[in-house]
């Protein structure tokens, strides 16, 4: 059994003398810094060091819990390329999670260990120009029948780490129309196929990300029956067995670098004089350094508290998405106290807080907008009170 | 071994069906409700049902972690008059658990024992018109040596439940001036002691303490060596050990408060129609409802990780903190919330939560306002810092 | 031409002088200080010192523009009562407003002048328990022909100043059904036409109004073809008329409230000591006192800006939902921060703060709640964008 | 005498068609987009449009009051560089006004004149790393009497615009020692000064200022006797005549560009479909809208009240640092909440949101953080109830 306190301790340590050099000598961004060339010497230091892949599952060398994993984590996304270096980084990591959840024999050893042992990334392409991540309706990407297999035509957005990857995980409609919801499957589309075409990288806010937010597009994109995922039409359901652990490990990584800028803004103020004292003991920054360390602490409980939830075999729905919304809304409410903390200098690429805001500020509106999960919350209990009303 | 969950469930189950009619009846005022009158009636029926004092010490008759407490407490405070049925409002509750950790087997007995069986209650005599209570340096309230005992002088007010109190713990300076920390000490005087004067309930927006919040004037009030609780000078050191529990404590009955509030402002939105449809499918109503559910939950995680610290034995200083700061704050927005959603009959006595956030609001001064909570959070992790770095 | 800065100086002094020591005498519960009894005397008082009525048409003795107004308002606003002691507390002020608008010559020396002068008061009877206020379309209660007039049947509710009024002004369905919005028409009923019954006063938590808060019924009311206000079916229209400046009063004497609140707050932090100062020298206590400033500067800029459109004879329905929204919301912050630096003070009617926290807390409901509010403010500025757009 | 209604119409129509065009396509950088060059292209545009320099003093061809700049500076900030093509961009423009306040007949034609006519940039040199913005006492550049003139010796940093200045505007200490106030003396330093060296660009967040935010090094620079701008020692006082107005034309610039974000959203929003509808029907959208509108009309009236004032001859720093904070915090609101609406687009430069978010946000700090205001704010007014008050 792994001692998760101990891995994340040295995972931390890891970070900081071998991580943080290379994101501060570029101000966080993956293209500038090398890409998938500094994410192969990431790893490979990892697996030096024997913390890479923890989360795999257990025959690929992992086996931690996801209240482990959030300890572990946590110290990870300490730094913006910590999770990269230890193989999880979104998209990757949710997808080992669900292909080890659902694919087959063949899947596994063609898709799985590849992507576990580091040597391929893939991407995950749901979100289309219309929608389609918030509101499975909109789903516009088709799945026909062909010969021995499908024929998938339609445009995705935004799909995280499309540029490099090895194979994708693509949702397309195989049944219904667009406008309602429809069954969807999954797709696994190996980078080359005839017809896939990656195209822009979205000029997003953040920019830490190997292989960017890209469009892509599926031209008449064959594949044959051994490529879906699951079964046909339950894509929506695999989607919920992704999304609720991979919103946790999403916070969990953007929590680390929470705590990075609170550390930053700590030091700052503690070295900082003004007004005839250091800045930390000013009541003002006092109030701020302290909401810091609520809003982190509460982050913290919620995720703890879904995670345990998620470990005991519920889908816990409701917890994952009030940990989510709250530590997205939280994370981003810490890094801007942060920046105010330390004026001009929290403004610059001199301290590693501005570039943390700008990575954090997209995850209230990636893997779900804070008002779509307000919503399914709202409905949830609502529900739940008319049940136990009736 | 205590089923925390089944007594928390049974607990809840008692407010409901005995409780709330009668805090319904008197908009949760304790004094028209019938004061010590309705307590013995209400704790009768506790005992009856085989809940009352579930956090006494085992020796009598109680037994639950903290952390459990929780539970049972929440529920307890789902109506305002829940906590003092089972015996566990405060202050009494606080001070159970300070005597079990202090007192001589004498002091056992004499205050101890009636306390924990409910046939008297107590005061805790900390708060001083000065401060005294957030500001350790203010405390007026001078013990000086007397022939075989101790003569007490000073004023205090503010103290929960001094009208009809069976003793008073009192806190007093015996060493140092006003203006320095110095050193205090705890006394235990019981009603009708000479120079003992209980003045008026000082007119707050909280009504339900029965006991009220009062003024007490200490004029040459004597007592005997065995008055003195723990040791003399120490009384700084046991009010630590008394307030960390206490705080989450407060935390506990007021987030059950808090639920009731949601929970009536759900059932009034779903059936509230307007704008052709039903309240509760509105998109701010929605934002409402789901921030106060993101709110209670996160309260819930931060009381429970708190318990859980002093569970093992930690002073947890920071845990409380934090815990008590963002509960009192998220259960004051959480009612604030309920009401509006409710409009007009959220501003009345019809339904009960303009009366909770009546009730609630102080909770963010009493026990320490936030601002000083902040000030401490923001000193212990500066300090920490400091430490690491050195 | 009245010079309104000189006067609302006087009125201030007034208020001080004659009002705050009744208010605080009766921690600002109008039925407990006197109820009509008291507004007769201190009416009495504000005609001898040459203050009362200033905003009653020119004809009645006054003649200001609304933004001479908003300096005299809040300046009576500044006491509880003081609005009722000019004769300028609602609904009174707003029907006043209403009635010279629409009056014909008989109704304005039947109901206008006597209003005017003090002699009586009013209540406007729009709320139902469905609503009826926020949405027109649930307006139930119905006028229907009869011989010579019309025969009104239904129930109102939170009706200001019901309890003791002269007259009422009473909304009632004229056409179409409940469910659509159809047409309403404006009555003028007496206080003792049969059928008219004032129920009882919806237990608030704000208790400053003359004549309370009332259930209204309506039992086969019969009026004459003279009681109609206005043109009938033109009800809504006129409402609206009311609605604008009135929202506009409402802030004006709400801010004199909150104007105290926050003298309150800085008289009382600038001599209280904590922690080796004065407690208005903390960052804190600074930052919440700052931002009073803000809020109550921001409050009347807006207040102030809404008016000069609305003296300029526009509609200006968008600033006005603005000022009153943000107003409430400020107003309702300013007094919450005040309680707050305060600490236990804060919470007690030893300090006007608590009281006054109470009384501005419905602002946010009454009048139209704030969500309501944001709806029409964000349909009009999507619709003018759709409109240039195109 | 200038019609500024018309002008800022005609402002706002040259941006949309010249300015907005070459924004968008640089993504707000303007050193990609062209810096100095296309500064003088713009500013050529400007001019053959008829509405270059208006805010410059009447012998240079402009002649607006401060509360007709807002409307005309507000219509300019709707682009990134509309200010730049007008040459009233900061510092520029606020070096203008105070040259014209403070400047001898000789210094006007050597440096006001070219700046107002374009031909030169400027700089105001305030800024040091130990701070000197905020709190006065902590500036180090030193000023010594040389053979004729002066010798200044320190490091200035963040000042903006140093890059290509022709002239800087540089605040040294002429009396007393750093740590306490002493005074201060304002030089012009023509670029080229020997011994001046313009550094590195600080990596700020922001990146919309021709000549950025930079480090600037004075080694023994030497200047005569009439490089002094004003009186010696008399520069703490300039640099107050010159922030009040100063940062009002921040707001105002500012306040442009966060309308030109509500616009990007709102035209996304009424387009964008989703569960069923428009985006900009839904409640949660609703809300952001309103509340966009709100901030935006709370920023307006407060900066038009501290302009009225500034026009009327008084200090008003009350007002202004009202104006500034609520501003600053309002305008970051909205720029947030417009990126929200916008979801993942709003994460993206294809929409200008996100790049009006990045350049704003530092304006929270630059030119007075919040948390110096809200002291200052919070002194003045306590210090004012002290004086009424004996």
């Amino acid at each position: 059994m792994i001692d998760a306190t101990d891995l994340a301790r040295r995972v931390r340590d890891f970070v900081v003398r071998e991580v943080l050099p290379v994101e501060d000598a570029h101000d966080g961004d993956i293209a500038a810094a090398g890409g998938d060339e500094l994410r192969v010497k990431l790893q490979a230091a990892a697996r030096a060091e024997g913390i890479f892949g923890p989360h795999a599952p257990p025959a690929y060398g992992g086996g931690l819990t996801l209240r482990q994993c959030a300890d572990v984590f946590e110290a990870a996304g300490y730094g913006l390329f910590g999770p990269l270096a230890l193989g999880a980084a979104a998209p990757d990591e949710g997808n080992l999670h669900l292909l080890d959840r659902v694919a087959t024999p063949g899947q596994r050893e063609t898709f799985l260990a590849p992507l576990a042992r580091g040597e391929v990334r893939s991407a995950f392409a749901m979100t289309e120009p219309a929608g389609a991540g918030s509101d499975p309706s909109t789903l516009r990407t088709v799945a026909t029948r062909a010969p021995g297999g499908w024929r998938i035509e339609g445009r995705k957005t935004f799909i995280t780490g499309a540029d490099g990857a090895g194979f994708l995980i693509v949702m397309a409609r195989t049944s219904g129309a667009p406008g309602d919801r429809g069954g969807a499957t999954m797709f696994l589309v190996p980078a080359g196929t005839p017809g896939l075409k990656v195209g822009r990288h979205v000029p997003t806010l953040d920019r830490s990300m190997v292989g960017g937010h890209c469009d892509v597009d599926f031209a008449g994109v064959v594949v044959g029956d051994d490529a879906v995922l699951g079964e046909v039409d339950a894509g929506f359901r695999y989607a919920q067995v992704r999304l609720g652990p991979a919103r946790m490990t999403h916070v969990m990584r953007w929590l680390g670098a929470a705590v990075r800028a609170q550390d930053a803004a700590i030091a700052y103020t503690a070295r900082r004089s003004t007004f005839g004292g250091r800045l930390s003991d000013l009541g003002m920054a006092q109030q701020m350094i302290a909401d810091n360390e609520i809003d982190l602490a509460a982050t913290r409980a919620l995720l703890h508290h879904a995670c345990v939830q998620l470990d005991a075999g519920r889908e816990a729905a409701q917890e994952t998405s009030i940990a989510k919304t709250f530590g997205a809304e939280a994370i981003g409410r810490v890094t801007d106290r942060a920046m105010q903390l330390c004026g001009g200098q929290g403004m610059s690429a001199d301290l590693p807080i501005a570039r943390i805001a700008r990575e954090v500020r997209p995850f209230r509106v990636y893997d779900g907008p804070s008002e779509v999960h307000r919503m399914a919350i709202a409905r949830r209990v609502v529900s739940a009170h008319r049940k136990a009303a009736s």
